[in-house]
Order: structure tokens, then sequence, then C-alpha cells
């Protein structure tokens, strides 16, 4: 059970969009070039946070994304679900039903079977992890540990952007 | 991110051997039969199961599986990690190492990048919910809420496997 690459990407532009001066804004070739991904799969991507209301989209030619909401009134889950989905990681298919031995009188099941409920707890485990850290709780993004030299080249860039 | 279904099979198979007297043993067959899931399939997973100490097979024309620990000694992770391996849920790809910003002195990473740690504390999060709930905590698995007639059907279907 593996995450799609797409939640890294996604993870990674909302932080730099988290990071860059207020109402700057970033096209989709900037943020595929920054990441070195490809530019059509980051767009999908992009246009995902942006239907889950993360980011907005101004267009034009100077147009581009920024966050459509404070880093800290965005959660981990927030992005993970916006690209993924909220389907739980565990699906019934109900199997139990399949049991020969079942009375015609217990064929009804109205109970959640006993091992989707443990396997459900672990994915709310999971998702409470995430819904708990926002975007603001990893601070100095890109400049944490970096030369000068490197915060000097992120804001060129980001002016060149 | 979803599990496979063989998840769901292998934690019914560990519950109904769970749920089986001592010292009986049930074939792949009949456990297939049992949960109504194609054999072949099953087969692997029981491997998948035996490989990871969960369950002992006893060859023979009336060998088959039976628990190779206490019920209590079993945790959901440990079947789930049986099927579907430990590998985190999160792939960090390092997609950090592509920034063109970075000065050379800045190219080496050491330490972990900060979304793949928040990624990986839920992953985390998840194991530590499936670890602290053991099969034992499971009881009355097959007679929980069901007619008489189920229960006597289960026990001679028990001596007919």
């Amino acid at each position: 059970m593996i995450l799609g690459n797409q939640v890294e990407w996604a993870l990674h532009c909302v932080m730099i969009l988290a990071s860059a001066p207020k109402g700057k804004l970033l096209n989709s070739k900037a943020l595929a070039d920054f990441h070195g991904v490809p530019k059509e799969y980051l767009s999908k991507c992009l246009q995902m946070l942006s239907q889950a209301g993360l980011v907005k989209t101004t267009t034009g030619p100077y147009g581009g994304y920024s966050l459509a909401k404070a880093p800290a009134e965005i959660s981990f889950l927030d992005v993970v679900e916006a690209v993924e989905g909220k389907t739980k990681t565990f699906k019934c298919n109900e199997i139990r039903r399949n049991n020969p031995c079942l009375a015609k009188s217990d064929r009804k099941f109205t109970k959640l079977c006993d091992i989707a409920k443990v396997m459900h707890e672990a994915d709310e485990a999971w998702r409470r992890s995430l819904r708990e850290r926002k975007l603001s709780d990893i601070t100095n993004y890109l400049a944490d540990g970096v030369s000068k030299e490197t915060i000097s080249n992120f804001t060129e860039w980001l002016e060149e952007n």
C-alpha cells in the first residue's frame, strides 16, 4: 500500500507556495521546473489541489497558483485527500457473507464486521496524524540549514518566475 | 491508497483458525470454500502467512493450516505486513534535490526531508494502531449474534473439513 508520487509533488508545491512572499503567483511550468517533475502530470495534480480549495488560480500571462488559505489552515491530510481521495485504505468486501454455515436467519448483517472495524480504526489513526499537522508546522522549509547563496538564488528565482 | 483484497482474506483466515478447536487443521480448499474466494490466490496468501511465521502447515492427506502462535500473540499488523510487506506508505523520491536554486555546498542532504518525516509519522500511527490490536481482541468471531443453527452448522463443517 503506497501513496502515488503525486502526493509528494503536491506537498512540495504547497510548501513552495507557503514559502513564497504573499501574493506571489507561480505557474505549473515554474513549479514543475523547480521540482524536476513532468509539467503535464503536475498540472493535473495542481488542478486537484484547486478543486479541493487549497490553491487558487489566477489566469492571464502573469497568472499562476497561490495558496487559497493560510498555511496554518491547511493540513497534510487536506493535501493527501485532495490528490488521493477520501476512500478508506481498507475495503471490506463482506466475505463473511459467503460463510456456508450461516443459517438463513443470520444472513442479514447490520453490524460492521469486527475485522473492518479494526482496519478502519487504523485508517483513522493515520488520517488523524495527518490532520494534526499543518503546513505551518514546517518552518524554514527552504532556508533551513542552507547557505546564503541558496537563499539568494531562491529570491532571484521567485523574481524570474 | 487501498490495501489489496488478500489482506481481508488473510485476516478472515487467521480468525477462522483462531476460532477452530486447538489442533484443528484446515486446508486451503476448505478455507477458500468457507470465504468464497479463489483457492489459487488464497494459497499464495496462506504461504505468505506461513513465511511470516503466523501459521504452520502440516502436510499429508489430512494436513492443513493452524495458527503458529496464540491469538493473543498475533497482531493485525503481523497479518497485514505478512501480505503487504513492510514498505512505508509514503515513498520519498527526494525531489527536493531537483531544486535549481541549491548552491553546490547544499546538495548533500543528511537530514530526512520534513515532508517525509510527517508522512512517516502518520504511517507509524497506522501501524501502531494495528500493532495494538491482537486476534484475541475479537471475541466470539463466528458465534457473535448468530443463531444456534449457524453455530451447529459450523461445528459440523469443522468435522467435515
